[in-house]
């Protein structure tokens, strides 16, 4: 396996963590999730960590990255399915990701993004016509 | 990795094969799907094959198995992404996976659930408003 998929849902993308990150697929993920940010002018990266039952440093600067690289690219990154006991190996860690934001599971993580995307729309003037009532 | 994760998207699960399939993942994979489709009451499945390279007579029929079981419990089963090379390889190797739906991607995967979730309503009658006018 020499690359994650990055499946298109909507104005999101999203990644499903399931095999072990090395230095050289983490490497490639980013690449990959970048190129398909701006081809797709998606809005949002959805990461699902639920299969992972331990994430060390090596991820949590990943995760980091992404969240820093695609806040660029005008993307939110929103990590979903993070099992307890990973939330606190992270903590302990003192990676608190704070440029990450976090959502319970997929369907929670796309109505985060769905609700920043109208916020810009309502900020940039588009959805006026929605308030004028 | 011992699961595979399975992702719920509105009325359709999402399952994302990246690893080498073994008999132990599968039968997990089979056994988890049917669990998640009846406590979701889930109207599809879908399951993204861009990452695997080569399909083989296993997979094949897993699969086969996991539309054949879906469709007992009344979910469709669309698989998307698959490579050009693969759809060869799986017609040379006799398996035309008859009961299994394909689609592009995700996206055109979901819309042919929702198709086929507005048509069941319609065939109950609960939609009949809408052809009204």
């Amino acid at each position: 396996m020499d690359r994650i998929p990055i499946l298109k849902l909507g104005s999101a993308l999203l990644v499903t963590i399931q095999v072990d990150m090395h230095d050289r697929l983490a490497i490639a993920l980013e690449e990959d999730l970048t190129a398909k940010i701006a081809a797709t002018a998606a809005k949002g990266v959805l990461i699902d960590i639920s299969a992972l039952e331990i994430v060390d440093s090596f991820i949590g600067r990943m995760l980091d990255n992404i969240a820093a690289v695609s806040r660029v690219l005008d993307a939110e990154t929103v990590v979903v399915g993070m099992r307890p006991a990973v939330a606190i190996t992270l903590v302990e860690l003192g990676l608190s990701l704070p440029g990450v934001k976090t959502a319970l599971n997929v369907e929670r993580g796309m109505a985060l993004i769905s609700r920043r995307i109208d916020a810009d729309a309502v900020s940039r003037g588009e959805l006026d016509d929605r308030y004028d009532e």
